[in-house]
């Protein structure tokens, strides 16, 4: 690379698969990134560029001039450079739709349309499509001419529509090869097919292509016109990204790129989750304040300060990630909501017995069996109600159609801090003051 | 169902696909499940219980008789029917693989030697293999044989092999329906495919297929002999476990099935967990009790504890995750521990800025410019100290060969209280000792 010898580079370049040329292309310095992309020819580019992640993609294309933009665009499958296309900046996308052949760029506006956590946002418009009377040698030839073209490139599934473009039914590439010649696509179609709309959560349409074992699906409109198709490596992708997001939210964390370089949109990108465990953490302090007096009769009460914050906010995290794990997968649904927090009452009536009980005894033996009593009860009363607020959050919030991710830390954590610390010394300070 | 009408009852059950009969199975009360399967036919109920959640699996299966077990078995999958049979007990394995024809049994036993979490625990020795100079014309003839006698459903590759069973290539189906007839398989097979072994890691695997967007890849031995294939199918399913089981393990939560019934048996599970969180915490009113001189000096500065812990503990977790998410997806190798450790560091410096400047004013306000001060190092000491844990530990963990999810809540959260609160006091009492 430091010699720069491009022709060189190019050859070893383009006989790898350009899912590695992206892995280099990640790993080396930013001036190496540059030139290394801009030696690729637009073929091998647009591949490379639909690997990379978001921040790279953007590092470089503000380094690409408008018209090698265009010319990588083209040669995209059109989810791809839909995609693309979105990342970039407002005022040049005018400009590239322009300098591409009008079909493509019709087709990019299309998909545009669509927000790109739907079915609509990842789909492509890329397929076989044949009317129902046409042959197995006719497909076949369709297929080959569309792969001439590159119009197409895996096909799995060839979609049978009727003379007004409705989805009729699909025949696997596999059958396919199975019939006679003759055979018509109507005799060996499959029919009994979960309809997939392009408003349709992505998460729903990798629910439904896990359950079915599936490796792509068509895409209906509301009349039922064929308007695309998804196949499952787009899947694997939202499989992994929904993963990611819901995994970040839990820890309290926003869904971050590994390879955003700005230190700074990094830290304002995490600073509102700190944010809300700072001012909700802050509450506490103040609401300790109000127990003053009873801190000040026994110091030792503060001491199990964290005991208590720590036995809540574990639990409600036990909780509320069973359910916003079930809710993401499609095994949980909002009519569940009650059964559901029936189970985590149980187990968390089991588990909180047990810690009552051990938390008597250290107590007891460290202290006595008066201050042993309040602590015992205290984190009885504690892990129960956030066994419930854990299971109950995340089931409202997606009743209000917040991402139930959002429910765990910090907030059902800081939450919990604030309850705990409230139950714990409200009971202190009562039994303190009827009991002695 | 009340009637036990059971011909309408299969009528209509057999007419729905084996993944919807799985969802109405799981939704009945228990011995209307058990009834249900009871009336499907072999062929229904091994693709029924296929798609199950193992508690579900296990208790249905100990309701059925080894002879009607034997019979579900027979019908499955070589990969499907290895995970079933690793999911009974050991007592009847033996007697079950007696009752099912030999050749059957002994794909069973060979897949059984494989670690579940391994390429070879989830490959199928259904494939279709051909040698190099078979024509395309005979590869349709072996697919349709195969599928005739029902011994591969999907095929979207034909493994080309030498004559000592070495893998040389792949052919997709959709090239193989392109070519000519006459055209041999060696003239369009692909050679350079990413060798998989049996023995690598599942969550590997799937990196793999996501990276170079694959539906299905053939497992070869040490020596390159063909043993197996993947099908995308299964690395959707292995996405979701390994998504699941990271999931609940930043949490704090072992990863458990919704449909797990037994409340004692999910106590438990939950139980090391807290176990943990307890523990840690006991320490730290230990260290408390140890500081009791300069609390009684000062009770504010127990107000403030909660706020430490907390903002500790989401710096880490935030540190954690993302580190965590990385190692996962492949993104971050532990050649990368110097520079995440430094841009984890730069991130936590702003904002620990952030939350010294804001703590100092509010603390100023309350209290005084002295007890401001103290906090405001403090916190900036703690998050800073945080976020380098944070992004060490799952490090650390996975060099160990530790399954990095499991350095998260409650391992982070609870080392971080500790030291958060021995960091503040520690700070606190040094200042009021010689600075008063």
């Amino acid at each position: 690379i430091d010699k720069r010898n491009t022709g060189a580079l190019q050859n070893i370049l383009i006989d790898l698969h350009p899912a590695d040329i992206a892995q280099i292309i990640s790993h080396v310095k930013k001036d190496e990134r540059i030139y290394l992309f801009s030696i690729l020819p637009p073929k091998v580019a647009s591949s490379v560029l639909a690997e990379l992640d978001p921040p790279l993609m953007e590092e470089l294309t503000e380094e690409l001039g408008v018209e090698k933009i265009s010319a990588i665009v083209d040669e995209m499958d059109s989810d791809d450079a839909a995609d693309f296309v979105s990342s970039l900046p407002d005022e040049i996308v005018p400009e590239i739709l322009e300098r591409i052949p009008e079909e493509d760029s019709d087709e990019i506006k299309q998909l545009l349309h669509y927000d790109e956590d739907t079915a609509g946002g990842i789909m492509a418009l890329e397929y076989v499509a044949l009317p129902m009377d046409a042959t197995v040698e006719q497909a076949i030839q369709e297929i080959r001419r569309l792969k001439a073209e590159q119009e197409v490139t895996d096909v799995y599934y060839i979609y049978v529509i009727d003379d007004e473009n409705h989805l009729v039914g699909v025949v696997a590439l596999s059958d396919l090869v199975l019939a006679e010649d003759y055979t018509t696509l109507k005799e060996i179609m499959k029919t009994d097919l979960p309809k997939i709309t392009p408003d349709m959560d992505q998460e729903e349409v990798a629910n439904i292509f896990r359950k079915y074992d599936l490796v792509s699906m068509p895409v209906v409109d509301q009349e039922n016109h064929l308007i695309g198709r998804i196949t499952i490596d787009d899947i694997v992708d939202v499989l992994e990204e929904e993963g990611s997001e819901d995994m970040a939210f839990i820890a309290g964390a926003p869904d971050e790129e590994i390879t955003e370089g700005s230190i700074s949109k990094l830290a304002r990108a995490r600073l509102p989750w700190l944010m809300v465990a700072f001012l909700g953490e802050l509450l506490a302090a103040f609401i300790l304040n109000q127990f003053d007096v009873t801190l000040r009769h026994k110091l030792m009460i503060a001491f199990f300060i964290p005991v208590i914050m720590a036995m809540g906010g574990s639990t409600a995290q036990q909780a509320s990630v069973i359910v916003i794990r079930g809710l993401a997968t499609g095994d949980l649904s909002l009519r569940d909501t009650g059964p559901r927090l029936l189970k985590e009452l149980k187990i968390s009536f089991l588990n909180s017995l047990f810690f009552a009980t051990v938390l008597f005894i250290i107590v007891y033996l460290w202290d006595s069996a008066f201050f042993a009593g309040i602590l015992s009860v205290s984190i009885f009363v504690v892990i129960n109600n956030a066994a419930i607020i854990g299971a109950l959050v995340p089931l409202t919030f997606k009743r209000l159609n917040i991402d139930p991710a959002l429910a765990a830390a910090p907030f059902i954590s800081t939450t919990n801090d604030i309850l705990g610390i409230l139950i714990y010394l409200t009971i202190t300070t009562v039994v303190i003051n009827f009991g002695m």
